[in-house]
């Protein structure tokens, strides 16, 4: 255990919104979020998951809707408090602490400033180790475990507890009542024992994106050059280096769909690249060559300061390096790609892993 | 207290169908539910609403969807049971009655199933007095009742409980799920008591329903025309005899709109006259004059049988009496017509009350 104080939250924001891989929400909204909780509740801790008792409810919790919206309409603050009473009453059990559903720049401090207002722990654990865009994409679905009883609220008032024969089901109608409620919503969902988020959580993931953070909040103070730095630390395989040339998008269905294209600079220089995405990005393309899939990370940080920038945030003329980390090793069985391989997301390629696709040699 | 049997069933389909305002259902299939559950589980306790004691908790319940996809997706079977396990357990007490939502071939006789599968007598009241397309429209909107905790289930096993902060959001909500479900559900909404039911409900509605349909069974036993015959146990305003000559029908946001076009017969022979519906009929027009519209009823029958067409059954060449009804004098008052005024539904014009329309002399 330790505590997460305000001194903690902005590596964590920066790193996880890495790790968002484009999705997950603003970092900046996050840290807002995170940081206005932990001011008026004070510090929140961090449980290690093998500190959480085996028969223990968790309670993973999460903001869905499209990134460009989440942005842009306000967290009422109500949330947290409905959330918890729901989950409470469908259990008649008290929560043990809460977790985040996935990494992203406002996923990963929404449950921060929830377990900063009810006084809760929160687990260093998620479901995904980056971000995702439907919520049957967590290795808990790989588990068999329930998305259901899930509790969604908006910032108005209303609140909707759902029970699906499927996570997929799942999915389908918290997406449609998302929209509905305006295109963002706070849920709690996949509520599960000590040992289920044991055997199948992605374990110290909070630490992680601290440390990621760090590591890009010190780039300039390294002995390497910046970029070595950022990419030891992150163990990022470099795709890529272009300015944002076009950037295509579209709110549909509390999604965000899109492309952005990148004309390459330095030794990309005459090459282009593309990068396209639903929430997060899901395939990165070199001149006809497709250089990484999900579930694989694909994320796109800034040429100087390697701060990521999410799909929300993409800007022409911004200088980007284009870069891809490897995922939870879960993602990589067949179970795991069935529900967030390439192919689910329409992409006609079979998935190779971002490691070897490097190997093949498509470096321009 | 009266038992409902299966020789009550088809009377009070037919009468239903005919309230239903061209909505509510399709009364064939209507009948197919309520006489199988009858057939199984036995008659249904008809309880007169004064015999409801003032703390008793009564359910109303219904089918919501487009009328074109209730005739043609199924009902599981396992709805009433999910529905009165929902409602129960969030109140921690027991149902004593259902009763319906509104009038309408499907929706007058889908409680009478749940009543006798599950056991419970039914309230002989409703919401509406005749059907309508949107959930917060019903009398119990105006007595400041919460449509919420409102339950909803599909046919495939899939469940979710809305809280709203306005019966509005309800509708809002509810209606994304539909869609999500396939276009049609089960609901149970505005859970109310014994007193509050007795202040807001419309009484005697299924013994409405009944006697009218004992009397377009019997227009050609009457000593009457069956016209007079089926007009004065109606209470009825002829309002025009047309072929029907064009059907426009569109299903969005499960919800069927559209408009048919009627060209004279008989004495209406030369002119025109159309309707429009969103699931019931909204307004109807004769020759560019408008001649009635919601909330009165507005029916179309059959002009041999008198039985009624519902908006999903409309068929080109059909001939048919338009017929214009009073409604539920509630519906009257401003607050109602805030509720389910022409106005709501954006027709251009402001309520008059169908009986003062037609001593302005619109006949042709």
């Amino acid at each position: 255990m330790r505590k997460i104080d305000l001194t903690d939250i902005e590596d964590i924001a920066r790193g996880a919104a890495l790790l968002g891989a484009g999705g997950g929400g603003d970092p900046y909204i996050g840290k807002l979020v995170a940081v206005g909780a932990i001011k008026e509740c004070g510090p929140v801790d961090l449980l290690d998951p093998e500190e959480v008792p085996d028969d223990a409810l968790i309670v993973p919790i999460a903001m869905m809707g499209a990134p460009t919206v989440l942005a842009e309409k306000s967290i009422g603050g109500k949330e947290y408090e409905t959330l918890y009473k729901i989950v409470t009453q469908f259990f008649g059990k008290d929560i043990y602490a809460v977790m985040p559903m996935e990494a992203g720049g406002l996923n990963s401090m929404f449950p921060i400033a929830a377990a900063a207002r009810l006084g809760l722990p929160m687990v260093d654990c998620d479901g995904m180790g980056r971000a995702f865009p439907e919520l049957q994409m967590v290795t808990f679905t790989i588990g068999g475990i329930n998305a259901t009883p899930m509790a969604l609220t908006d910032e108005k008032g209303n609140s909707v507890i759902f029970q699906t024969i499927t996570n997929k089901w799942t999915e389908e109608l918290a997406r449609s009542v998302t929209m509905s409620c305006g295109g963002s919503v706070a849920v709690a969902l996949y509520t599960m024992t000590g040992t289920q988020m044991k055997k199948y959580g992605v374990k110290n993931i909070v630490t992680r994106s601290q440390k990621i953070g760090e590591a890009i909040r010190t780039v300039k103070d390294s002995d390497l050059t910046p970029e070595e730095h950022f990419l030891k630390f992150t163990e990022g395989y470099p795709l890529f280096r272009g300015k944002i040339v076009d950037v295509l998008r579209e709110t549909r269905g509390a999604f965000n769909y899109g492309k952005v294209v990148l004309e390459g600079i330095r030794e990309y220089k005459g090459h282009e690249a593309f990068v396209e995405f639903q929430n997060e990005n899901l395939t990165a393309t070199v001149d006809d060559f497709i250089v990484a899939t999900v579930p694989d990370l694909i994320c796109l940080v800034d040429t100087e300061t390697f701060s990521p920038v999410t799909t929300d945030a993409l800007k022409y003329g911004k200088r980007v390096l284009l870069v891809g980390l490897k995922c939870f090793e879960m993602w990589r069985s067949p179970e795991g790609l069935d529900l967030v391989g390439p192919r689910y997301f329409g992409c006609d390629t079979d998935y190779i892993p971002l490691e070897e696709r490097c190997k093949e040699g498509f470096h321009v």
